[in-house]
């Protein structure tokens, strides 16, 4: 069967309840594929401190991620992103210390990915959900799905 | 010129021979965008525990990444996910203690890529190959190739 | 409304100034959806050792990078990959020392991303870039844009 696309687009804005917090997305995507029949979703985060994992929700699994990503990009150390005695770019009132999750974002990944979809449904496996993951201090954070069936 | 989409849907499941062993997908997928004249494959892995990465194919970098992950992720060390005297979520028979493929998978990403098609033919690099790292001990893996000719 | 598909292709090619340098890709991408309303751009590098990341630009966010890398994946560590009394594998004339980029890349990602367009414009928040950031030493690499318009 041959399917001209009409794509649908949705922006959900989320926010975690703390640093390093999960916001599960699955079920608002679910909601958006519904009509899709067989055909893919892109879900895209529009930041650079934050990003999407497919993986398991799991309390455990995220303490652990937690403790992983303080041990890789601790926020403690010395970040030229943080220092305002030598930064001169991208400047903004109320700027925050947040060079670890700069880091650590672009080590990740995690600003796109693409889900097909089969009669409706994502196709994921059994433990896999869509999480958006916090990487500095919680704000609200806008996540674009855009839909296309066929 | 304009073509309405028709895709084509393919699972393949595959198992590496190890933990942190490669399975090449390339030619697997070479199979299903022969047709595809222009378009692009969407793959997609369902699980939490492997990675899809697009590198070499080579066994000494197969070792370095091996060393790497278990350094940066080792197996050794306390994993919450695994800790059954705290964890109420997700049980199931048989549970493997995998709480560092977990993490590793979330900071690694490689849930999903999406390839152009030309002429049908993937657009990889002279040493590109679509790879699937296992992150946890070996078991049957499902990855989806959507394949959209246009 | 419903469109059918004729999507348009174009690969560019950049430089680096430096291993870790970034090139932003931003201005060559957003000249290349200017016409296509509501679609999608799929961008692909065609290398093994650099990256694409979407995240802010820049110049200490980028020194930090270097630094979590270097530190991560050292360049001055073994990497079987480089170690010519043992590769039989992809051998060729000039073979670099470049292991360390290899892992950086499997662990980074960054192959592929797939982004939004809305009005012919990306869909990208405030401080989003698109940007290459080269692993290795400096060489011209080819990443392909992809873009369908829907």
């Amino acid at each position: 069967m041959q399917l001209a696309l009409s794509s649908s687009t949705t922006t959900v804005t989320v926010e975690a309840a703390e640093r390093l917090g999960f916001v599960d997305l699955t079920p608002l995507l679910e909601r958006e594929v519904a009509l899709a029949g067989d055909g893919f979703a892109i879900v895209f985060s529009r930041h650079t401190t934050c990003a999407l994992v497919v993986n398991e929700l799991e309390d455990g699994a995220r303490r652990d991620l937690k403790a992983r990503l303080d041990h890789l990009f601790p926020p403690s150390i010395y970040y030229a992103h943080d220092d305002l005695t030598i930064r001169t770019q991208n400047l903004q009132e109320g700027e925050r210390a947040n060079g670890h999750a700069h880091v650590a974002q672009m080590l990740m990944g995690g600003t796109s990915h693409t889900i097909p979809i089969a009669n409706g449904e994502l196709m994921l496996g059994r433990w896999q959900r869509l999480l958006l993951v916090e990487l500095d201090e919680p704000k609200p954070r806008e996540v674009v799905f855009r839909v296309y069936p066929a």
